[in-house]
């Protein structure tokens, strides 16, 4: 029996709300029925955000409101406790909210300092447990700031303990802008990985310096499985000066495919919902492995 | 004190003779030089093939005439005693020779079956140590084979245990056709580092499904210090359906230095190198780093 590995796509949020244009509900949900189909069981589908701030997730009810029912796990962001009453009312069984482990960038990103969306993320959490919802808490700039630099990993280290304590059942870490290499993904991950156990850890890295998928290896060489990752490599960061897209789900799902683990996916299916975004946004889709997919389809060996 | 890794930069030829356009001597050497100026102080620079079957790589003897003399290590490959003869007359330090670890790719790319590759590779060996003449050895398709599938890890094994007893003072293994995911790298390269040691042994990776860079760190992580890439991330490989570009020599230094390995290369000049490439043969060079390399120059950071 081949280990699972948990591929959550982050692109219809992380993806969609980086792009020049703005979808449709409906588009939005064709591309999470397109992933879906591939195999991917876990998807953030929106964001309960302000839509003056971030047009591109205006409708994210109506998104939800018109998912399939079955054994998927559908997220939404909440960047405040509007947010998560918006989350709660739409039916979905997941929120997630992102704390940064510096300053400025909580500062930049939803204008509150260290300590206000500390509190914040409990009230979340513990509101959470009360109304039997769902909570991944994710660290932002876990190993860089764009304004900070580098980020000490006690900083991490007890800002994930706080999150557990708080009742947080599972913490991400984010490299929100992609700058760390493998050697800073195994460093703190294995720490990590041996203070709170692999089962509660997820990873989200960006490719912004070409390292998105050696950090998603170092990263399982520590335990890690479970991992955020976007469609045809969309994504970035609007608030994080440098950040580009995401390390792209098909790249993810080819190695972890080839390395032997489990993760459900179609890659043949998986393409055809990088084609799909790419075709409703314009955007290229990023995936270096998406050409030799092809290959493999056009040859039948896919 | 960082540790060094060496970068073997094979553009000039492994880049250069999979291109479209076919580059005058100068331009080869006006190439070669920026990679110098870059700091890159390992290079192939060509190859000693036939002119009818490889056109890029007509002139070879020429670059080499032009190229400064200094701290540098260049190397031109050889395909049949000929080509090492021509090699020899030209003044190049190194010869690097290439035998496959499948002996379908051996004839398809040499015309020889495995028995005579290896029969001339252990004569080039032996007359290479007889003129004091350094030889990269090169064991292509050392993972899968493009005609026969994976290969098993006990061939390759057995074939640099044969090559090293024949003289050899370098192995490189090459993932010629980028079939190799990282956690084959790490089983297949732990054993031979084992076996042989880190410091006779290279490895050489190709980008085809996005495991390039992972790649490197998994040959990093088992003791592997000197790589080649290709600037640019050109290259392929003309008779190995399926291959495509070299892992790019920015983004393997980018991952490197920012791991703190002493590379030597400046990457500011590297991108420089990067751009006369794409300049001189159209193609789009395809390095995912290099964006970001150049806002940091912008920015006045790199």
């Amino acid at each position: 029996m081949a280990e699972k590995i948990i591929i959550n796509d982050v692109g219809p949020r992380d993806g969609l709300q980086n792009q020049a244009v703005t979808l449709e509900p409906q588009q939005r949900v064709a591309l999470i029925r397109a992933l879906l189909t591939a195999g991917v069981k876990h998807i953030e589908v929106g964001s309960f955000v302000s839509p003056t701030a971030v047009p591109a997730m205006r409708g994210t009810a109506e998104v939800i409101a018109a998912l399939p029912r079955g054994d998927f796990h559908f997220s939404a962001l909440i960047p405040n406790l509007k947010g998560y009453d918006l989350a709660k009312a739409s039916g979905i069984d997941t929120v997630s909210l992102v704390i940064a482990a510096s300053n400025t960038m909580n500062e930049k990103n939803i204008r509150m300092n260290n300590a206000q969306v500390l509190s914040f993320a409990k009230d979340v959490l513990g509101r959470a447990q009360a109304d039997n919802f769902r909570t991944l808490a994710c660290i932002a700039t876990a190993w860089e700031c764009p304004f900070e630099g580098l980020i000490p990993e006690k900083t991490v280290i007890d800002l994930c303990a706080e999150l557990f304590a708080a009742g947080a059942p599972e913490v991400v870490l984010a490299d929100t802008i992609g700058a760390a290499s493998p050697a800073q993904v195994k460093s703190l991950m294995s720490k990590l990985v041996a203070e709170f156990g692999a089962q509660r850890l997820s990873c989200h890295f960006h490719d912004t310096r070409a390292m998105g998928v050696a950090n998603v290896y170092a990263a399982v060489e520590c335990g890690v499985r479970k991992f955020d990752s976007s469609i045809g490599g969309l994504g970035g960061c609007p608030f994080a000066p440098g950040a580009s897209g995401n390390v792209a789900t098909e790249d993810v799902v080819l190695m972890l495919n080839q390395m032997g683990f489990d993760t459900g996916i179609d890659l043949a299916k998986l393409v055809l919902a990088a084609d799909l975004v790419a075709e409703q946004t314009g955007a290229h889709a990023t995936a270096n492995s998406a050409k030799w997919i092809k290959r493999q389809i056009e040859k039948g060996l896919l």
